[in-house]
């Protein structure tokens, strides 16, 4: 995500007003059975992500927990970018290696030459055409787990099972509006009064969570499912960023004892802290927002050593698995650069 | 202080340069025998500080340590200023009661009517005449020490003792450059070369001090000196503040056992924590430097009610005041606005 972020397109907090998302994605799915156009289709589809954005994260997570890696290629995009968004100045010569564009907004423009809303990660790419198909974040994990299960891996996990949907989208909604969307809405408010309302309600929904995870291991139960995804995506970001630039403050994530150990027991399990890059993470959020960081200077610290200590979490019970296996070493090519340790630890 | 902070006129950050502070004050002193035309005097002069600065926090802890508050009256300005410095704006009227100024730069202009410097506190203002003597922050309090001695109360603490002055000065400068500066030069470093390199030297300082704690309970031994006082004007900032606002953050304070446990000791020790207004303090940094919070919003966290806990230093032996005694209740009149304990604590 990201460029809708910019609602004023000139910055990020528009003065006065509470933040408010854009919400408009393009709806389409990629389905089993085709029904609307774009079947399921084993090496057709491109992932274009960056390791930055806590909503391309999401879909990282998930292709790499269901093992989807050889079914759908992925694309990353670098950690910064212009008001035209999302470049590929990663790959070499600057160019995704299979789509063969500078910036994703090519793609866009591909299906849609006229498009003006926001060029946003992660979207899902026709490869036959370089034409986007869909960039709804929420609908494309979910799809990835329900559509896309003729080609997952042995063992992988059910992310979204049936039997639990109801409430676990009930759970998804708050985290969504209070937690993922919560720290935006603290950094990007517009006055104080907008800011301390911001701020009081993501830190009732930690606090809730915190209840919530005191006596069971995962948001759900036993297991892992997507909406311990959502919740970790913003978690991973909590200390490196949200906590100073958008001054969720209360506390770092790390003097929260249920959180902070729910987030490190997900960043030890495999797919979840691999695939974060504290760096590109930092360098993203500091020097895009010029609005709120205007010499876009990235921070050291903090210190993330601390991810990898003894979380305790197993005395709950349950396993991130269940019944089923955790995912093998990250794909060549895919590895956070630097990497010596999940989170790219030791990298900086 | 803080006026010379601004060294560019325009803003705190010089772009692309290093963080410099202009260190010119007017050296008048005021001594014993009155050679240099300031006689120590009961009741003739007033020192004018401001809650939120780090500088003139270090004359108000040491005028309460030593009892120095029937002798030397105090003005307090308010935390926030414009580019004509600092204001008495929480005085009804908006000025202040006994020198009928609006704005500290008065006294300055009354001596100097051509001043073209730093308008800063901590300030002594000759009350006679409402003419500024001194804004020498480092001459001051060493002053109050040394040349006030006739006014101290009984039982007060020798802050600069003859056999230790050599060490103290040593450690003070080394404070001063690394620590006390050091967060500004994080803060207003003006490109990340500088940020990174201003970033290292203070971590480093702090590691020496985390050390030098580790096994003696004050930074000269079993007493407070006014080392400690200058050290910890900028620790009681440092979660609040330095942290995330000066991007001082490879670990808050409170996750620095030793530090941590030092600063609380202090906090909790009459004329440290007493002195300490945290939204004033928030305010002051937040709203003032707008080139590094374009917002101006301030930050409701951090949760200051830890500096209450208990920090267990007592083991090392020593205490505060050696042979000396605390000093008693805060005069009426200075007490922290909406104080429920040290630090203004419950006050927001």
């Amino acid at each position: 995500m990201d460029q809708d972020e910019d609602s004023s397109g000139s910055g990020y907090v528009d003065e006065g007003r509470e933040y408010t998302r854009d919400s408009n994605y393009i709806p389409d799915r990629i389905t089993a059975d085709g029904s609307g156009g774009w079947p399921v289709e084993a090496g057709r589809y491109r992932l274009v992500v960056a390791r930055a954005c806590p909503w391309a994260n999401r879909a990282v997570i998930v292709r790499r927990l269901l093992g989807l890696e050889e079914a759908i290629s992925m694309g990353m995009c670098g950690p910064t970018h212009d008001e035209r968004s999302w470049t590929f100045d990663l790959d070499p010569g600057g160019r995704d290696p299979v789509l063969g564009y500078e910036r994703l907004q090519e793609a866009f423009l591909a299906r849609f030459p006229d498009y003006d809303r926001g060029i946003t990660v992660p979207a899902i790419v026709d490869v036959p055409t370089g034409e986007v198909v869909t960039n709804d974040f929420a609908q494309m994990t979910l799809d990835l787990s329900t559509e896309w299960t003729a080609h997952h891996r042995d063992g992988a996990p059910d992310l979204y099972p049936e039997h639990l949907r109801d409430e676990m989208d009930d759970v998804m909604q708050r985290v969504y509006t209070e937690v993922n969307n919560g720290v935006y809405r603290c950094g990007f408010a517009g006055s104080q009064q907008a800011y301390d309302a911001a701020y009081d309600r993501l830190w009732t929904a930690l606090d809730w969570l915190s209840e919530r995870l005191a006596g069971r291991r995962f948001l759900l139960g036993d297991t892992i499912t997507e909406a311990d995804v959502r919740l970790f995506t913003t978690l991973a970001r909590f200390d490196a960023v949200y906590h100073g630039h958008f001054k969720c403050n209360r506390q770092k994530l790390s003097e929260l004892p249920v959180l902070w150990g729910y987030a490190r027991d997900l960043f030890q399990t495999p797919g979840f802290g691999d695939t974060i890059d504290f760096p590109q993470i930092k360098e993203h959020y500091y020097v895009v927002h010029a609005d709120l960081n205007p010499t876009q200077i990235v921070p050291v610290g903090p210190d993330t050593a601390n991810w990898l200590t003894p979380h305790g979490r197993e005395e709950l019970g349950g396993s991130p698995f269940g019944d089923g296996t955790p995912p093998g070493p990250v794909a060549e090519g895919e590895r956070v650069p630097g990497d010596s340790g999940p989170g790219g630890i030791g990298h900086r």
